[in-house]
């Protein structure tokens, strides 16, 4: 039983990840893929953690564009590195046990183990307000939704590198989840129910 | 308790918006709608039925767009009327009881009321198959995809034209669900469950 989530940030995705790993009494894995690759390499988790959902020529100086260097070579092949790592990490913790796994064109890297895949989206308003919860109470609207909006943009651009295909479209996930006026403790709960239906079906 | 269904032509919606109304124990209304415009009007359920979900000026023959006559007005007045009659018809219904409605805009019609607003929508392989099990076995995949799409656009500009937001984008619902691959009855049962929690939450 897998479960992929691709989430907007502020959405209460992750929350909802957790909530549903919790129900379902399966593993959840996000921040964890990063660390098993930190384990199995030199590279640091910051590191990692800054390549993991980014498209890895975003990652470069600008001026590596103009002047091709043995830098830009070897930037480039650490970033394709990490990530390759990443994909392979992510297959061998979902051939371990049943998982819900966060983000990083999961959906699309285990497509023929037929995982449930979500998209957890909200309104501005909502992931706002989420945020601020969170962060610094002062912060305007406005500053909030442009850090929002960056997240996301490479989250999207990752998602469209990796797989070719529009992050957040709803006909590539199984159910879109909007969570802007949901109780995310109600919802995991009936998720996890039909997502159990689900997995009975296709077994039996 | 008002549950607005949006739905892709051969999706399953209907079913799913049936079950969802019989596991929440609601009324349900579709062409229900119809028949409560032909008892208070003097037109016939057929053509009620053809201007229901349409933008009532693609329901003009073209020629009229260039020699302005009294027919146009005729018609585009019968057109508009009959829609003016759907849209008091659904607040109607709405205020009497707790319902499932379907498609028509109900959902942006009924905002105030707060609605739980759904979309179904499936990939073209299963609403292929699900159309030629409910008509010709013989026709041809391209015949059906040309017909499911020819509803679809006229749903999706009659919402455009009523709503002046685009139709089955998912910030404008609460849930969107592909059921290419769902049990439909345990979807509703599911989806029953956490839109009883959610309605629980708000009145209390």
């Amino acid at each position: 039983m897998i479960v992929t989530i691709d989430r907007e940030f502020g959405s209460g995705g992750r929350e909802l990840g957790r909530r549903l790993a919790e129900a379902l009494g399966i593993a959840y894995y996000d921040k964890e893929i990063l660390e098993e690759i930190a384990k199995k390499s030199s590279y640091c988790l910051e590191y990692i953690e800054s390549v993991s959902e980014s498209k890895p020529m975003s990652l470069l100086p600008i001026h590596y564009g103009q002047t091709l260097s043995f830098g830009i070579d070897l930037t480039m092949q650490q970033n394709m590195d990490i990530l390759a790592m990443q994909n392979t990490t992510i297959r061998d913790l979902a051939s371990r046990s049943s998982c819900v796994i966060m983000g990083r064109a999961s959906g699309y890297l285990l497509r023929d183990m037929d995982p449930f895949r979500i998209f957890v989206y909200a309104d501005d308003d909502f992931k706002v307000k989420r945020f601020r919860k969170y962060g610094d109470e002062n912060e305007s609207d406005r500053s909030i939704l442009k850090k929002l909006s960056e997240v996301d943009k490479r989250r999207r651009k990752y998602h469209e590198f990796v797989t070719g295909l529009k992050w957040g479209t709803p006909i590539n996930y199984d159910l879109m989840v909007n969570t802007s006026s949901a109780d995310l403790k109600a919802l995991a709960t009936a998720i996890a129910e039909y997502i159990r239906s689900v997995f009975k079906k296709n077994q039996g």
